[in-house]
């Protein structure tokens, strides 16, 4: 006898980089696959006085049922960071969330119907898809340029759109920025109608050069839904991010995020309070950004070194992940097993697609948790695999079953 | 120009409990309206002790990504204290979630098509409403008597249910508990028919005289899904949870969850883990259920004493709550304000309804939180407004508008 499941649990499918992810507990297997921020980069001993001090002094509220918004003074840091970057925000439009991902749930739950159209990248950041695809929407994705992706929204699919969902800093998969033109672009385009902006942040930290431009929340007040999060900058196993957006939205998001898991952590949002309070972030951020930049530029000498010339890729500007186009004909899931046999695992490009055909010879790289030595380990023997099967983009099937 | 939402995001209202506990923080306001665990309960030495072993020997796999899941030796314990109760538990049938309520969230989302039939206790608990609400399910009530619901599934509604949400131990908001002769009953009645039975357990370690009968889950194996919390026994603001369902699924429920918000934080994850092995629960729950025992004394004494004869209440076994019943034609909604005023705060019956009419002149106490002083004086405040209310069941507009 077994029982009836709702016809939405047919969305809830294993990611595929999950299950990679699985992979990279074997012995000597190198990962480039997962976006898992470096543990070095974990403050530790600043989370461990944090701990104490909150303890010490708080337990009670640390311990007890708290606010579903969060609680006022975390709020306030994130509305007063914000507004340093140039967005009003207000302490009352923040809503503090269990990581970036539940902010993505939440707005699908508030936002999107079924056959409610949104907007996206191509590729865009297969947890998004994860998200919203329970809500029923048709995914649209966006034709792009070298600025990135473009804001027309001429096809009557477009302009019905619920929502854009864009990542506008070194955007997972691809390593991307879009333009401060093109922002303006975006912003024009949007202005007066009826379609939200989801600006999704989880990476504006970890520029490397010089900061990114500044946020498209910037330029519309009303109709922003801005993302953040702790987690590449603090530690994601924390669980803690972020959402700012219009009161009315704010309200719903609240309201919604009451019906799912009531609030997040009082223990979690004091003690990171407390370590943001105390100015971590001054040392931890050019910290991050070092390590991050050593690692990305390791990665680059080493794609110089060891792949064969089809192979292209961009040079990302911040973030963790550079993205590889292998030559038209290859396929990148199909090589995948050719990688593991050397121990190196990456994410085939095909996961961050959301509409259309995907091509099969894209692959994201990460930089973000593997040491300079084994980042150059792992490309070199991808750089092989490659190179032996530049003329058999077709797999031999005996291979994939190895 | 304003966004469009979703017609989902209707569902999403205010709890009139959370509006309430607003009122708490005004001076002088005795609350038994929430139902927050005593402050005076809350391990802070043990987890302060935690968090200094975890962070000193584990804070890699503390502060990075885990599994969706959760970690794999607190499914363990989750799974042993399970069997103790007769459950055949394993490991891998266990989720740890970020409290009971994500736990129901995740069952809606995997349970509940749009008109999916659920049954419920009448009046039941609160929070599981607005979890399953927004997945449009339609709610019937289920008739009782002394012993608890009845498994009367004969009205074609109940037939095609899609499943049954019961909370057998110390009901919220009634205090009573399914015999062990009606869980029979439940059990056979349900054997074999496609209707999931999700047994919601948070209060079942807070009993007074003995343990609650054996759970459901024990009888029913491979269809039942229970939910269970560490909110009462340790600390609600760490938000930790868990829910044992068939493989099949906690497959699903462990994708969706994915999904949600990726995972509970490794952190407190840990954290528990070590004052759980630590042995913790062993000195903790007598203790608590001893201090909650001497409050629910407190309020019945108190209540002996200041209600007039027309108000009628159960004694609880066990749990957080009284629920009073005024005389036929009063109005607990309506009589709220004049409480407040006395500075006493309750949750009047009505919130608590699924479907059908629901009574005006029940409300809910709740003993966890105030002393057995406070007991006294706010039961002694609602005596003297239920008495000099009786013959004024129809409030005079006035005074609410006070």
């Amino acid at each position: 006898m077994a029982l009836t499941l709702s016809q939405r649990s047919a969305h809830y499918t294993a990611s595929p980089i999950r299950e990679l992810l699985k992979l990279t507990d074997q012995p000597g297997m190198i990962s480039l696959a997962g976006g898992l921020p470096a543990p070095e980069s974990f403050p530790v001993q600043a989370l461990r006085a944090a701990c104490i001090d909150v303890l010490d002094t708080q337990a009670q509220g640390a311990l007890q049922y708290g606010p579903s918004e969060g609680i006022a003074p975390l709020r306030e840091w994130v509305a007063a960071q914000l507004r340093a970057q140039g967005v009003a925000a207000q302490a009352d439009e923040v809503l503090i969330t269990s990581g970036s991902q539940q902010g993505l749930d939440l707005v699908g739950r508030v936002l999107i119907d079924p056959g409610s159209t949104v907007l996206v990248e191509r590729p865009t950041y297969l947890g998004a898809l994860q998200a919203f695809a329970p809500y029923g929407p048709c995914f649209a994705d966006l034709d792009d340029d070298a600025q990135g992706a473009l804001p027309t929204l001429n096809a009557p699919a477009h302009r019905d759109a619920r929502m854009v969902y864009l990542q506008p800093n070194f955007r997972n998969p691809t390593g991307q920025t879009l333009t401060a033109a093109r922002r303006a672009q975006w912003a024009q385009a949007l202005r007066g109608r009826p379609i939200a902006l989801v600006e999704d942040n989880p990476y504006g930290d970890l520029w490397f050069d010089g900061p990114p431009p500044v946020p498209l929340a910037a330029q519309l007040p009303g109709q922003s839904i801005l993302l953040g999060t702790f987690s590449k900058m603090l530690s994601p196993g924390l669980r803690l991010g972020y959402v700012h957006a219009p009161p009315e939205v704010i309200a719903k998001l609240t309201l919604a995020r009451q019906a799912a898991d009531l609030q997040t952590s009082s223990l979690t949002q004091r003690l990171v309070l407390k370590v943001l309070e105390g100015g971590l972030l001054d040392a931890q951020l050019p910290r991050i950004r070092a390590l991050y930049r050593s690692q990305r530029d390791a990665m680059l000498a080493a794609l110089e070194r060891h792949m064969p010339s089809c192979v292209r890729w961009e040079t990302p500007q911040g973030g963790m992940f550079i993205w590889l186009s292998l030559p038209e004909g290859a396929d990148a899931t199909a090589l995948l097993p050719l990688a593991l046999q050397r121990k190196v695992v990456y994410v085939p490009g095909t996961a961050f697609y959301a509409a259309g055909t995907a091509p099969r010879n894209t692959l994201r790289l990460s930089y973000a948790t593997a040491t300079p030595e084994q980042i150059d380990t792992a490309i070199a023997h991808l750089g092989d695999v490659f190179s032996q099967n530049q003329t058999h983009p077709h797999h031999d099937p005996s291979v994939l079953a190895a």
